[in-house]
């Protein structure tokens, strides 16, 4: 590092004003955050455990996932309220970030995307995720679509914070992590991978769960019988959607069950097992 | 404007290599852009209009609303390929670029953030509203998530594009639009706007066109009887999805209707009505 840098991270000419070393080591720092997330997943997993819905292993999991999404947008509040002075603070919370930005330094530079990204990820992500687990929970439909929205969101989301580090690495030369492996491939790369992999790899997490078994067994299944960690692709390539709740309420209060292109062939006539 | 200023664009400072004014007047230009657009929303809407699903008017609205956005991806593809030497071009697409740049200078600029959300959006969010329209014009349930995953994309990506440009004007005083009412109050502004309301009005949409009547009068439908085009809120409030592709399949083939979580009350045992 040259001697006149004087902060450690990427790229070296970046101006971080008011920069403070962190005074507590990682050590120290890692079960603070450790816990605060924790404590938040599995209060989201007891919820689970304790739902009248009877949830399946997979649903727990999925309450569990969007905790874990909230319990972060939480952290990540934080850093939208105290973004302009983070560098110069010795808090856990803004030495976390210190630690993390020397995967990516756009934390510690108020980068207009870093900020506008988090921003809406706080402000509009973060409540959706709660009223994710929420419905997980509960067992509402609704689950559905507020899953489908935030896995696409997190996905672009993800998407976007890699292509652009990535482009500007490639047009510009300018890189703003570390080359070390902990920074760029384990908190750069390895942290935010789980939200490519959760919302692309819902099909994968099914099928180790067992939940992709005979549809038979699953006719059994006391909750809405409806996949709790849905895969985008498998959704788009076979999903059956019905989505037009005031006509769902008129058949389900006539005892009719929802009709499809080609139900003129074969009217449902048998009664759902019990 | 300044002596100095080789260009119209803003930031004055703004750097674009290569700039020539645009050769053609904007009436010339137009009809050109006007023509590919319709070429493509017509085509769609003629496919909807002869679908054997007999479609409903919001569907065709859905199909044409969605193959607009696919003939804007090819116009955003050839920014994608030309985007480097844009600025120099004289041929009518580049032209278009030029005179739509007047609102936002980055697409001149192949800024960082504006290449990596066009890119994204023609390679991925592009195919997927073609898929999108061929699933409205089939009556395909798997519509009704790649509506819901496209709107999503469509929402965030305005919300960032809108969001980046305002927090860079308010935090560093750039602005990347003319301030002229036609360039950032029609251009910038209104132009990207459908991309917010069409996805979040989507309920409005329905109550427009008539389709949230009666419950009954919709159960005579021929089609699926889902909306052409879910409202995100709405949909997040209330909507019934249903997604385990092998379980609604066992259930069809067997005429058992999907089950619900209350199911034990009121088991269907009513066909439905032809």
């Amino acid at each position: 590092m040259a001697a006149t840098d004087p902060h450690p991270y990427f790229p070296p000419a970046a101006i971080i004003p008011g920069f403070a070393p962190n005074e507590s080591s990682l050590t120290r720092l890692l079960p603070l955050f450790g816990c605060t997330v924790a404590a938040v997943v599995a209060a989201a997993y007891c919820l689970a455990l304790r739902s009248r819905s009877r949830l399946r292993p997979v649903d727990r999991f999925a309450a569990a996932w969007f905790a874990l999404c909230e319990s972060l947008r939480l952290h990540q509040g934080y850093y939208i309220y105290n973004r302009t002075s983070v560098a110069g603070l010795q808090d856990p919370f803004a030495q976390l970030w210190k630690e993390y930005a020397l995967s990516d330094s756009r934390y510690l530079t108020s980068d207009i995307f870093t900020v506008c990204v988090e921003t809406i990820t706080v402000f509009v992500w973060g409540p959706l995720c709660a009223l994710t687990v929420l419905a997980v929970v509960r067992g509402s439909p609704t689950r559905h679509v507020s899953q489908v929205v935030v896995c696409t969101a997190h996905l672009y989301g993800v998407a976007l914070y890699y292509a652009t580090n990535w482009t500007e690495h490639r047009f510009t030369g300018v890189a703003y992590s570390r080359p070390e492996f902990r920074y760029f491939w384990v908190y750069y790369v390895g942290f935010n991978l789980p939200w490519v992999i959760v919302p692309l790899g819902g099909h994968g997490i099914r099928g180790l769960a067992g939940e992709a078994g005979s549809a038979q067994e699953e006719l059994r299944l006391p909750s809405d019988g409806a996949p709790s960690m849905p895969s985008m692709p498998s959704m788009l390539a076979s999903s059956h959607l019905q989505t037009e709740p005031g006509f769902s309420k008129a058949c389900t209060a006539q005892g009719w069950r929802y009709p499809r292109a080609n139900d003129t062939d074969r009217a449902g006539t048998a009664p759902i097992p019990a």
